[in-house]
């Protein structure tokens, strides 16, 4: 645990080739891309045996930018700055930790507002399906160009959650320690409800076009309604009561409407529609189940120590379903923990509740011996 | 409780004339409505006393219909017929029953579709705001002009609980027993988060116009998502699981995402996008508690018995807030009782939990003595 603030770490965010033409990177659902790149960042120093690297995956709209502070964006502070820093939880004293935009994304990896070179213009509409299980893929590519022989741990939240579960289940033997937070093995239905509100929302824009809109307006309200739906998903009905209430901001609007409001119009200049689509196809369709819906002998293959983490008023992954993760590891004899941090700030407490966050995941970590 | 089925009752929807020039309905928040009518059915006979009445509130977008078989329209069964009819829970050979349309919908009664008499055209923008204290003042005139003395008993689920609770509020010496159901003594802030995306889904849809559309295209996509936004409020996580879990409808569609596209396609053909947001605002701004938030000295004149009925799923007037009134109540030694309805089937198990919902209500009516 940090006693006092180390000074900020000075960041940049780098890309790696993903794709070339000579080198296309195919796709689980088909098709290849021929051309493109991942941004990550990275954060501490790779050790000499190559076995200290930590993988951050982050949430659905998020972006590489983790932690320290973004020279080129006026030191914009990392979204889980909180966690990762010198004696932080991921103390980057001890580990090379990276974290890797996502595939299909509109943070400096390719996606659809990226250039078709067959084109030689946005893919739009034209940008093929991808899934968890390719965002993975990549990350591994970037991971072993940067000489990383193993992971001591991989770790994300919500979408971030599902690709750390995609990564014990494609990678066992690469993998020492997952901490899978606040996801799901596969969206329940009122999860897959909530999202074709905000499908529909986009689709629905007259701006949309089909997704081929660059040239364009963009789809700003539609996205925005998007965006304000999925927002209330990551937030829980006490937080809302606790910082709003029904104090009023104006004669007919509630302040939580206008924090809705707000937050759907800061979110239009930060994401691109088509990658919340892109994006929220993975999420939907992502699913480690059988056919029978049972997780009952899928983990057969982990190898690696796990720490499932889950809040008590998630409403989009709720605990019962990681508890059901949990039963279905212990049941293979793995090395599996699970902790419910009990906080009002649902969803997205991972990125607000990080002193508990910080206690859990740093005692799991110390038990991930390094060889240097 | 039925032992065996009656025959199903034969009904029309009947006008009330609420206002007229000489007779304007003035409104609590300011403006008066020079025209316009009630829509409303009965069931069963008033006694000579007067005191066999029972008044039905619908919730949000329902109509006057609740019970038998609608003659004018294909023998359409009433949303609650489960509930009213011969030996049926609410019984019509004890009862006099009432339902009547709210005021500001569109299902007969005067809403932002009718014609304001002042230009001859739609109100549209300019239907003035409606609060439930208006829709209840409105009842109380329609039952006043049938001869009804006294109600045995008000009850409705959602907004219809709502009037309930304005219901004894407002009129404490003449309801004898009223029943909540579902409600909420002012919605929460995370249930007025989930309006505002339903009004700018409407606000949004290029075809509103700001509410004048009434000539035009409706806006039809944005009320279709503002319905499915709603709708999936009224059930709950466990429901859509069981009913629909991650089945697919096609490559790139869910089951419950299908069912939702198909609710909010067959809600824009039934439902006036303008009364949507009239009483969408009244449920919004409805708020008993005292300026702290307290429900403390509010029932204060309530005089009548209450049954207070929440359902355990109900997402979005979940049982912590009926507790609440009951215990606002209890502590004014009112004579109350509280029942939490087991089912996984969310806020609609007022339609759908129907026999639960009897046997506590014929237990509750029959403590309410009739003088004939």
């Amino acid at each position: 645990m940090p006693t006092q603030e180390a000074p900020a770490l000075q960041v940049d965010t780098q890309y790696f080739t993903l794709a070339q033409p000579e080198h296309p990177f195919g796709l689980e659902n088909g098709g290849q891309l021929e051309n493109g790149s991942l941004a990550y960042e990275t954060y501490g120093e790779l050790n000499e045996s190559g076995d200290n690297a930590v993988l951050i995956c982050h949430g659905f709209t998020a972006d590489a930018h983790a932690a320290g502070e973004l020279v080129s964006e006026q030191n914009r502070r990392g979204w889980w700055d909180s966690m990762i820093g010198p004696r932080k939880a991921f103390d980057t004293n001890r580990y090379f930790v990276i974290s890797s935009n996502s595939l299909g994304g509109c943070k400096g990896s390719i996606g659809p507002a990226s250039i078709d070179p067959k084109t030689n213009k946005p893919y739009g509409s034209s940008f093929p399906e991808i899934t968890i299980g390719d965002m993975v893929r990549a990350q591994y590519k970037l991971i072993e160009s940067l000489g990383v022989r193993s992971l001591a741990c991989v770790t994300g939240a919500s979408m971030g959650g599902q690709q750390t579960l995609e990564w014990i289940l494609s990678y066992p033997n690469f993998v020492k320690g997952a901490i899978p937070i606040a996801c799901t093995a596969r969206l329940s239905a009122q999860g897959l409800a909530m999202g074709e509100i905000s499908r529909q929302a986009i689709l629905n824009d007259p701006n949309f076009n089909g997704g081929d809109y660059y040239d364009k307006q963009i789809p700003a309200k539609g996205l925005a309604i998007a965006r304000m739906a999925a927002h209330l998903t990551y937030i829980s009905s006490p937080y809302l009561d606790a910082h709003y209430g029904r104090q009023r901001s104006g004669a007919n609007l509630f302040a939580v409407q206008k924090m809705l409001q707000e937050e759907g119009a800061g979110f239009i200049k930060r994401f691109d529609a088509n990658s919340f689509l892109t994006l929220s196809n993975a999420i939907e369709k992502f699913d480690i189940a059988d056919e029978t819906g049972s997780l009952t002998g899928v983990f057969g293959s982990v190898a690696c120590k796990i720490l499932l983490i889950a809040f008590s008023t998630d409403f989009l992954f709720p605990p019962n379903e990681m508890q059901e993760i949990y039963d279905a590891l212990i049941s293979e004899n793995i090395d599996a923990a699970f902790e419910t941090i009990d906080t009002i700030d649902g969803h997205d407490a991972f990125l607000t509740d990080w002193k508990k966050l910080s206690e859990i995941v740093s005692r799991f970590l110390h038990e991930i011996p390094l060889r240097q």
